[in-house]
């Protein structure tokens, strides 16, 4: 029941945290991916939610996928833009973003600024599906989405 | 699909949200508790978890209880103090504290400042179960946690 047995973990400089680790945001060469990274600050047995932080520093991006369990999002740092179906939504520091099932999302740090926000999903959950090459014809058919997906 | 139909709620100043609404953190009169307001942020269908924000003015505390369901949570402004179990952590913005089953807790706002976290929970949850006279005369057994419980 003390600090030390995880009961607090103290925030760090930076967006880290005592006793957890700064892990890759997903087996590189298993999605499309750019400068992202993850930590887990919650989870694991009697939480049937975990709550993730994630950090994509400039110019990066989160894979375009879709799956059917939900994101619940709260922005710690930065800002960006998420894309969500068909809307690219510019997010801000404490904005929240619901992203519903089967929903193609990314995140884009396109502000110049590092975007850090937590992600809180189901513990049981679904693997997320890449697109295919009607579904990118498909979303790419808006120009201001093709734009937003061929971004540096 | 749009921002209008909830999938983006812009922060508005002071740790509010579009389209979320500013709650009593209990029922009057329901429990012992003092200047404290909820707003749910995340929940209902296909999320096993829900987010809610609680914020505590200065010299506010919520309610001494404990229940089986876990509490994981993140603060977002403000230091303050939290009773865990028999232990009285110091808390500042980003800390995180997981707080166990069955386990006595309390946030005090004594340092002057608003105090607002993160609160993750499971939907399905039990009721919170407040201290009778033995619980708290055992607590008050420790002087530090006497003098936690009584500060104004």
């Amino acid at each position: 029941m003390s600090g030390g047995d995880g009961v607090l973990r103290k925030a760090r400089p930076g967006f880290r945290w005592s006793d957890v680790d700064l892990l890759a945001y997903k087996d590189e060469g298993s999605a499309p991916f750019k400068s992202v990274s993850r930590q887990t600050l919650f989870g694991g047995e009697g939480l049937e939610g975990e709550l993730r932080y994630f950090e994509i520093e400039p110019s990066g991006h989160s894979t375009l996928e879709r799956h059917e369990h939900r994101h619940a999002v709260v922005i710690l740092r930065g800002r960006g833009q998420c894309l969500v179906g068909d809307e690219i939504l510019a997010v801000a520091p404490h904005d929240l973003l619901a992203i519903p099932s089967w929903t193609w999302h990314q995140f884009r740090a396109n502000a110049g600024e590092t975007l850090g926000f937590l992600c809180l999903v189901n513990r049981n959950r679904d693997k997320p599906q890449l697109p295919g090459e009607a579904d990118l014809t498909s979303l790419r058919a808006d120009p201001a989405i093709a734009a937003f997906l061929d971004e540096a």
